[in-house]
């Protein structure tokens, strides 16, 4: 038996690509006395699919399989990391290469050709459009002190953003349960690495903890909600706001959205159906 | 003499396209009490240049022929405004016409087939990489009253964000004055729409009142510094932090990048040669 008939199933090897997060320099403060200063480190990383350049991220560098793998997943590129036979991630070259085990069934005529950077990355909503038809959210509910509890945990977290600022951070909770946190100078890498570690690691269906939830640092526009769906995800929590189109996505779907959400307060702009309120108090 | 043959530095003309900047919707607070809500809008805009499709933008939409012709700057596919023969924007079918006098001189092979969203858009990097490389910025200096009076001016600008938030602002100063002060869902749309703005109304040179100033509540990423570099502005001022790719583009380009500007309090990340420290005091 050669490699090229492995099982499909197989999990994919992932290099262990690691890089230095943050970067030190020297600044001016407003007394024009010199301070030492921790920002993020910002990386380019070229994503080629079976040996075609789909795009160039702007990243952290945090976790570059997943973010590579999630990437082709939420363009909806791949549909499953079973297609995948390893995704090899060279810091030296800045390049990430994710090689499948059959080339031809992946549709690179949909390949958005998007060079991106900063907090956003876009997107080709034609080709998102068409799956978000296809999403059917599974039948999650969530309760008020499950939420509260979630809340408590991200702000309760060892982040990079305490430390230096300017990154975005999201995590996935099955229930209560931190599953992981993932930050980015793009808030859509730190959820497209969500979506690669949920393609490698969850299993289908609903974990064992509770529902999938969602929490992102930044606010829920009309990209989050979209690509929140296509990973199943059905509840997704922000400590910011949401925008006219992310809620209208939101409504659509069924999707429950919590937003501004601190401590016990919070406001649910859609698919209040799924939470189970208890009328706890909130903080003052 | 006809349409065809009019002056080449006419200017534009432009729409005037209006619509609603903010939704109202009905929402659920942690009590489960139903509460109305304001959020900000958001909508398709695709841009057609000499009718060819360019990208589609996510906007609040507030100035979008400025928008418009910002991107169309800051993508490097036109270099003067002058070359725009009018810009019409009709929110009916969400769709800003973009008509050249000369469209052969458009260089439309660098267009980048790109659909954006949220709060970033992307760019094509190779095509910005070889416009900053013929970027000479101006001579400016700012003085550090100066700085804090950009500050204090934005910090009592009435902004949608203060009535809604989930937008981010960008401003241009003269100086300590004010020129304009625009909101977005985007903060690169937010950018583009100031840089529509100095292709139309802005003459060459530096103007009367003092350096141009960009200021933004976003981070100092790459691609605002490249932005800020293409629309010939020396001094950017930002209240959140600097990403290092953003950093090591302004310390590359001589830019001066202000960081975590709140009161007289401040850091200069780069280009501190620009600024003339008064010793003022720091609000505590």
């Amino acid at each position: 038996m050669t490699d090229t008939s492995a099982p499909r199933r197989a999990r994919p090897r992932l290099s262990q690509a690691r890089s230095a997060l943050v970067h030190s320099t020297a600044v001016l403060d407003h007394t024009g006395q010199t301070r030492n200063l921790e920002i993020p480190a910002e990386r380019a990383l070229t994503l080629y699919l079976d040996k075609r350049e789909i795009v160039t991220l702007m990243t952290l560098g945090a976790q570059p399989e997943w973010l590579a793998l999630g990437y082709l997943c939420n363009q909806g590129l791949l549909s499953h990391a079973s297609a995948v036979q390893s995704i090899t991630v060279d810091w030296e070259v800045q390049a990430a290469a994710v090689t499948t085990h059959s080339p031809q069934a992946i549709p690179v005529s949909l390949a958005p050709r998007i060079v991106t950077s900063g907090c956003g990355q876009g997107s080709a909503l034609d080709t998102l459009d068409t799956l978000l038809r296809q999403v059917r959210l599974p039948e999650a509910v969530l309760e008020q002190s499950t939420l509260a509890t979630i809340v408590a945990s991200v702000r309760q977290h060892d982040s990079l953003y305490k430390r230096c600022g300017s990154v975005h951070g999201c995590a996935l909770f099955a229930g209560a349960q931190m599953q992981l946190y993932i930050e980015d100078v793009g808030r859509h890498n730190a959820l497209d690495s969500i979506a690669g570690w949920m393609a490698l690691h969850a299993s289908t269906g609903a974990p064992a903890g509770g529902p999938w939830v969602l929490y992102t640092t930044g606010r829920l526009t009309s990209e989050m909600v979209t690509k929140a769906a296509l990973m199943g995800v059905a509840i997704v929590v922000s400590r910011s706001g949401m925008t006219q189109m992310g809620l209208e996505l939101a409504r659509s779907l069924g999707l429950c959205a919590i937003g501004r959400a601190t401590g016990t307060r919070f406001l649910c702009f859609s698919g209040a159906q799924r939470l189970v309120w208890q009328g706890l108090s909130a903080e003052h």
